[in-house]
């Protein structure tokens, strides 16, 4: 039987999404979690990684139940939650067909990143918001995002990873970007059909410098659907982890 | 000059707001980074202690500023955060009268207390909401919190410290109870001149057992302006400190 998990973590003292020998990972805990239920290793599987400080308010992971053992998929819920750190909270497990795959069934995701405009951070925003105490210019950071809706090569907005191979192709689709104003600052929202490595966190970036006024829209517009051939422009800015949150991953209809 | 700090903290990982010989306190942590500027101790005085676990969003203290020390009080404010650690943030700094002292010149207080009925508790409000998965009646709650408003004797109440003495009074006014509903649950909010130690978390976990049908409200209410010289019936249900923020304090018009 396989069963998904949506599972939520508050990212400020994880290491991440990735198993690592270090452990303090998202990947680490449930793995245990779900060895100390089933008494045997289990690997489970995520839609995607995520990095170091960020969160998560709906991840996906899959898991094949192993043989034999008989478990309401309703009851794994406390089970788990029972073993993993307050941090970390699987919100729902139910079984899937036997060919879903977090990663691979996936056919979008949704990202949030919150901007803090408070002059100090709430302290219960630490390490959960980007802190920009000085003003940004909200017209001229709609202005940019909407440049990002689109299928286009995003290369530029990319980072690498050094143990990975190229990706086949930088070609994305941003069906939606938006931007909410809160209490305290700015939500910006990217939904699209797949993400490269730290792209939310680069197109945030750049974004936020437009938004300072430190580079124009044209620049930053100008890193997509580069010429091939041509040495590639690359985004410099990144956003950190704090303000990241991967919100929901979009399978369509599943079918059991 | 005397200064007045406005101070925020998340008490999740913290021991309460007095000072205490193990540290990891609120007044410790201030007191210190006070005198890492004035280069010199500097005692704090806080509206009144919050426990371990509990949050501000508006505590307030006042200390003297050593003689000869001559600093803008709007510079305090960077000053002390690049000190403090992310779960404590000074707000705020204003000067005010030489007679102003936060304990005795406040004339109200603020209180809220989150309630959470999630299935699961999001793990952003682990240690930040009281989690009661079971539902709750809402009316019963309105009708039970209604009953506290107004100038009551309180002292079934008001835990008693052990290093104490007595309080001369448990007449307290609670000029308003409110109760919101939010995303995920129930925030209450008490309003009132003053509270007994512990008053907020003792009325919360009385009115928690009766929206759940275990406590009439006419036995808490009766709780309430016990007739002297019989033995005083005591509230025995106390919420947990989780859900509990020092919202603001009163000192109506400030004079400089």
């Amino acid at each position: 039987m396989r069963l998904k998990l949506t599972i939520a973590y508050d990212g400020v003292a994880l290491a991440g999404w990735q198993s690592q020998p270090g452990g303090n990972t998202v990947q680490d805990f449930i793995e245990s979690a779900i060895a100390a239920t089933a008494k045997q290793a289990v690997r489970i599987h995520g839609s995607g990684r995520t990095d170091a400080g960020v969160h998560a308010l709906g991840q996906i992971a899959h898991f094949d139940v192993p043989e034999g053992l008989t478990m309401n998929p309703f009851n794994w819920v406390p089970a788990l939650n029972t073993k993993l750190p307050a941090s970390i909270r699987v919100l729902a497990c139910e079984e899937v067909a036997a060919d879903f795959h977090a990663r691979h069934s996936a056919q979008g995701k949704t990202y949030r990143y919150d901007l803090s405009l408070e002059p100090v951070l709430s302290p219960f925003r630490a390490g959960r918001a980007w802190h920009l105490p000085r003003q940004l210019d909200p017209f001229t950071l709609r202005e940019m995002l909407a440049c990002f809706e689109g299928r286009h090569d995003f290369e530029a907005f990319g980072a690498r990873r050094g143990n990975e191979t190229e990706e086949t192709s930088y070609v994305r689709t941003i069906t939606r970007v938006g931007l909410e104003e809160i209490a305290w600052g700015w939500r910006l929202r990217f939904t699209g059909d797949g993400f490269l490595y730290r792209m939310v966190r680069l197109m945030t970036g750049a974004a936020v410098q437009v938004a300072q006024g430190r580079l124009a829209v044209a620049e930053v517009a100008g890193l997509l659907d580069q010429a091939p051939g041509l040495p590639l422009g690359r985004c410099s800015h990144c956003a950190p982890a704090d303000g990241l949150f991967l919100e929901s991953v979009d399978y369509g209809r599943i079918t059991r």
